[in-house]
């Protein structure tokens, strides 16, 4: 049985490359030979143990590459084409699916868990950050690549794109609203960049790295508040003239930036959380209008799917986004224990990495 | 000057009857010659000082009266009309009620609470547990009463129709959704009735007060679940066979019903907040998916407005709704201590008590 | 080869009983064994040659029965197990499923028509009016009976019931909506039952066949008006107080039904349209306030897939909405000749017949 | 009784400068002083007949300008201050303003139309080519103007922008779709402006005026059809693949544009409707899948009131979009019906005029 590379969790804390066989291809499967991957801040949760997977699982669900083997019930593509797949990989003839929520198919329970089952490469089932993998569901996920896009300019589409802009879309941005972002990662990035694809006018960035504010204003942020230069509840208010703002996006996962978040909500806002969260939060009384305030809480995982994917590449061709800037460095598969570490610390000002069998 | 009776918050744990001046009516105003009003949660939490409001203020905010005196700007009314006003009085022009969120339209931060601003009846400005009541923004507000509906059939549109059926559209309760509404009190038994009204086809009510189970069953509940008899998350886990539920409907404002609803939607599902909460909440990490679950936490304020009242009162017009079993119990406003002392004790099997002056 | 019996689309005019091949399973499909079918108001203009199909067809969209054979790669399922189908199949992998247009999902332009691709039995796929039908994309359409649900109480759910109530899902009805409904065939009279499901408070029904209107009374009309006795679109002006409806449904597909509905719509109204139409339509002027009235005209294909199914059986079950009624005559498969003929001309105050194999 | 210089409606064909008093102010009136104004589409149709106004009108209703007087019931502003206020002039208080439809506020019928209520200015009641209007409901209406923006800067948003952005935006323009619109008007041109702020990521412009499609580029257009070239339809269907369009704005009023709006719609797309028609129109069958395409047509009267006016300020102060260009002659108000004449034979290259008292 041939064997490949792949990223694979050990234990917390170490994610090795390793080999494996290549999958089997099941009927509505298809193997997809990765040509570009990456790392999601999401990975190093699992690295850290934050979320739990299997052992021995591959990790990453962001492949850009080309179709090996289509399985047998799979029609409409060709051996050999280029095509990318969403890091959620929705059936699309589930009961969550045909429900209009197909981020959400998936086997429910885990680990204690209630779900996060649309999310299965690198999750549930084995991921990307390796020379192949399998895609489930292939006709529903699998989308192919229009000419003269690289594999870098839609790197970011299975995931960083599609979960930012869905910070956006959660939110219901409407054109004229004031939108914050909590947090400006590669997800707060996208978040910026949809709020202002769909007609946000006033756009306020929150975070303290120099690299990060920039990199916001360039992708629409009007305003950059840095919260290590007074408190970012106070900030945003006086620049909203003590309105509050229609959506606030947090793209972290701390208590810090979800309470933010809430408190500088106008009555009526919404807060559209991104972030994947490792403890319990806190809704503090005093920043909730005792549950008088019409507010939205709305959760969102990155929507996933063939039409998704489309539609995302579609922005990166027509020019509306340009997010090349995010991929601040390069390594080959092999040395992808490297690149955890680089991009683990958050250092050298990365902001994503692109990965290479 | 002439004088009139009013239900006066004096101090934490006292409202008592009082006299104050007959209201002066300006341009934009009507007084309101009040018939029928009653005591509400809310008004509970004020009493007991868990909700701050001025000393002095006249308390209630559910109005059924007749136009005494209009302003020289109101047109379109006659004096002697009957009319209801809504708990939540939006004024129609500001920029919160242009913006689709007319239930927000006030004065914005009060006592370090962020908003509640469309609330002002016994909040802000002096309510209608008095023989007179001004009503603010009376063009928006005044809503005729069609020949044939008593006082007592239409006394729950003002806020606890208008409220709970809000917790049913703001969850977005669609054809055949599984619905469950924690606490079956008066607000709660509407949400009942608002699920059923919205084409939700198996509704779960929790309570554990044998009449409240049973008003619900008569209201539209499927099924009731009694919290004392088995961990109310699990029964309704194993009602859906470990499915959840689509809407959660949380109608207290205690951090048990709020995680409880929260622990049993399903991915994607969402729970739709109606309590007035006295304390900080919170959102345990498993029973929020990490953040990646897809869900809806959205808090409504009683929707207020002519337009919403003319809708409930057609609702009980055509019959689809019987809420008349819900006023348990009559008072003279002369007599209205006594109610308090009856209803904020939840004594003798009380839902809603009538108060006539 | 195994052959059963089906009615097949001979020409214009002529629906004829005749053997056909069981078909072969493919990975994907199941092989349905009807138990009971019926015959949609569709079918009869497929008969009279209104709608256009390939000769050879075999007709009908309303499958009841059990599983005979399934597909390679269709998983959760038994044979012997007792399904629906939606008259609608979506695949659930399209680029219309995924963008929430299931109903649409097919090969676009047929015979000069623009769509209808999700429509595929009995319009570009053999259909049900025979022993046994092929369900494509079996994953997304079978959608397992409960007990206690006899085949004539879930009969109407693939075709009558998922139409009728989309009529009032698209047309967006609220709670106190005033909703006109033009024809009240079963379609129309579905249609009554969704607008009341959803929360209308006033529903007006449309039709001229006594029968028919004491129908709609039973499930939900408000009130009926009969167009022969004065103009409906005067009676219903008056009836609301010259205010208009909130939404009207077309529910036959014919200029006048349309009109009508569309003149009687109040300013920023919808009309939420499900005839089958058979030649051009005429949007006058003066009921269109020359295109500033803030209208929607929204037409609505059948909905299906296995959620679909699953939540009208649930309506069913719940017993909100009881169309045992609709069912006035039965046939024996070996007589659908005399069923179309009986069900063509509207004799003998049919509404819907059963045929059973 | 002071007076001031107006341009009036005499008959059809004539539109005159005149002198009239300048109006009482009552209590929730404000008057306001034009500072610039300009001519619509909408006012070429009164001139020509085809859409019914009053004799002795003052025609207009784009108002840029200053208080001069505020009513006695209008609080939290102060003569002298900058204001816009929008086309249509909701009250804010009436039921249709309650039910989300503030356009469609107003008295109903007029002259055999069944609504254009909102729209006020130059409809109803006196317009604003003038030195002075009086603005109704002022508290909703007046929407002060922030420091730094021109006169010619915003005067688009009481009319253009807002109408062409409502084209996207009731078209329901999503991140990555796909848009056409028909007719570059000034409104065309605005909508073009609108789908790109909202996301649609290909953008198709159709006209036949070189300077036109010019504009349309500069304001989003990805790509221009000229009419003239070949059959629209055909081009744009080339150009999709076969696929259509999502949203097809129309925007000129006239059965050809909105013909071929309809023909190019993607199954399940939307036509959203912005002309001013003069006369019926036909919905041919075969464009119309025979009812059967979940198609929506809606129309759209341009969304006025203060908040919006404020929304539409903030695009403009973002930089988002930059209708400057769309000024191309100005006049003084003393000159008016040269601008009528030059306006309404659409010479010169003209777009809009800025008419300044």
């Amino acid at each position: 049985m041939p064997r490949m590379k792949a990223a694979i969790f050990v234990e917390p804390g170490r994610i090795v490359l390793d080999e494996k066989p290549i999958p089997d291809v099941g009927p509505r499967d298809a193997l997809m030979r990765i040509t570009t991957t990456t790392i999601c801040g999401t990975d190093i949760h699992i690295l850290k143990g934050e979320y739990p997977v299997a052992k021995g699982l591959t990790i990453g669900h962001e492949p850009v590459g080309v179709i090996e083997k289509l399985g047998s019930a799979v029609e409409g593509y060709t051996e050999g084409q280029r095509v990318i797949a969403g890091a959620i990989t929705p059936s699309g003839h589930s009961y969550a699916c045909l429900c209009g929520c197909g981020s959400q198919d998936g086997p429910g329970t885990k680990h204690g868990f209630k779900t996060t089952g649309g999310w299965k490469f690198g999750n549930i089932i084995d991921g990307c950050q390796a020379e192949y993998v399998l895609v489930p569901d292939a006709a529903a996920n699998l989308s192919p690549v229009a000419e003269g896009l690289s594999d870098e300019e839609i790197l970011m589409c299975p995931d960083i794109m599609s979960t930012g802009f869905a910070g956006a879309e959660s939110g219901g941005v409407r054109i004229g609203d004031t939108v914050v972002v909590f947090a400006l990662g590669p997800i707060g990035l996208c978040a910026v960049a949809g709020a202002k694809l769909m007609g946000a006018t006033t756009i306020i960035g929150v975070d303290t790295v120099p690299e990060r504010l920039a990199v916001a204003k360039k992708l629409g942020a009007d305003i950059v508040v840095d919260f290590k230069k007074g408190d970012p509840v106070e900030q945003i208010m006086a620049l909203t003239d003590g309105r509050g703002v229609d959506v606030a996006i947090e793209a972290l996962g701390t208590q810090g930036t979800f309470e933010s978040a809430l408190r500088v909500l106008r009555p009526g806002g919404t807060l559209s959380s991104l972030g994947v969260y490792s403890s319990d939060l806190k809704i503090p009384l005093s920043a909730f209008s005792a549950g008088l305030g019409d507010n939205k809480i709305i959760t969102s995982l990155c929507p996933g799917g063939k039409e998704r994917m489309r539609r995302l590449m579609n922005v990166v061709a027509s020019g509306r986004v340009d997010l090349k800037s995010l991929v601040t460095h390069r390594f080959k598969l092999d040395d992808i224990e490297a690149a955890y570490d680089l991009f683990g610390h958050q250092r050298d000002g990365v902001l994503k990495v692109a990965i290479t069998p």
